[in-house]
């Protein structure tokens, strides 16, 4: 596996941007929009228990984001990187108990049919996804702030699944209050903005061929950990109506 | 879920020694004896790519049990109980690079077809896998030396399935050379005290109901584990095969 690292053949220099941004775009095979679950999602062949179970497990990623986000600030020393960062937590979180991408979640959680407790409680969060997440966070916490910032560079393939998620769950699931749809608009509007500036933070941040490869693995590893959520939601599923 | 802290009727002294030891008894239902996964192993159903999968996946779990341990004696501030546990990693580890129970996995790997090689790569580990066995090592990390303990009680309930496995897999995979089952036949010698004096650790070293309550959590937890590792081996095989 690999050439043997006294290759003389082997580059060690960095890599220009352009082909390190362009490694980091070709991991958009590996990203979850093709996932069989989400294929079915879309197509509206989810049953609505099928669908809770999704929005009850997606809840616990949702949860853990600004813990992951918080965990890369506390191993950042640059203050402009943290001032930037910051504004993921406050999104998630929001500003008061009431708003934050994590509570338009649970307003989807409440448009499929569950209650906000047996969500809260997390009692429909399969292991396989608790692991999953937790590997995220895990990582961010272990590994350097700039693997842990590539690591949320899934966001650069999100806008275009997320809009269509909107336009294929409106027409497939029209059962789903509007309402429950929050999550979906309000983050359309900053998601393709968060992707282009977190690009240029790894970009400017990675100036080793390490380094980049670093970033690149992390990518990778973070489309693992989302495809493994999918994983365990669609054997669950499988498990119930085979 | 659960009672308020407050309720009068909540017990809060300790169980009784046969209470407690009966509680971790009746997690048995949550074992992995009856997953899917198995049932089709032992049922001789299960075909070469799906045996090799399992193979290369089991090894990561096998692997990282040494670390397991360490970290578990890393915790425990005891010297009789740390003299105790460190039989473990002598087990996996073996006292010389060809021997111990990793060691004999090894050999399984190699008896269904695989390359050595193969396996030490990892390059079959599948994602789920990864995060389920990490979250195993992580939790013995981050917990109580007692639940880390507690959670290797799954050997408790392990005997019995290790005796049918040979039994099962002796039949129905007659292609199996003998040598691969050294794993299973070395394991079956230790693995039934191990059980007895594990439990005697757990009753002993949990003296609160706080304490005893974490040990089922921790047993219920590694249960989590075992059978997240087998979801996913199991959705891969029908991803491969539908």
């Amino acid at each position: 596996m690999g050439s043997a690292p006294t290759d003389p053949d082997t580059p060690t220099g960095p890599m220009p941007a352009a082909d390190f941004v362009a490694a980091l775009r070709d991991l958009s095979d590996r990203y979850w929009d093709r996932h069989p679950f989400h294929l079915r999602l879309h197509e509206g062949r989810l049953t609505k228990p099928e669908l809770q179970l999704w929005a009850a497990n997606r809840w616990y990623y949702q949860r853990c984001l600004p813990q992951k986000d918080a965990a890369i600030i506390a191993n950042c020393p640059l203050p402009e990187v943290r001032r930037h960062w910051l504004d993921r937590i406050v999104y998630h979180d929001g500003r008061d108990a009431g708003d934050g991408g994590a509570r338009n979640w649970l307003r989807l959680a409440e448009a499929v049919g569950l209650d906000r407790a047996e969500v809260l409680d997390e009692r429909h969060v399969l292991p396989g996804v608790r692991f999953a997440v937790d590997a995220y966070v895990n990582f961010a916490r272990a590994r350097s702030w700039q693997e842990g910032v590539a690591s949320g560079l899934t966001e650069m393939f999100s806008p275009g699944l997320m809009r269509r998620r909107l336009a294929d769950m409106r027409e497939h699931y029209p059962w789903i209050g509007e309402e429950g749809f929050a999550y979906f608009t309000s983050r359309l509007a900053v998601v393709a903005g968060e992707g282009r500036s977190t690009v240029d933070i790894v970009v400017q941040h990675c100036g080793t061929r390490e380094q980049q490869e670093a970033a690149v693995a992390a990518l990778a590893f973070k489309c693992d950990v989302l495809r493994a959520i999918l994983d365990s939601i669609d054997y669950a599923c499988h498990q119930i109506a085979p």
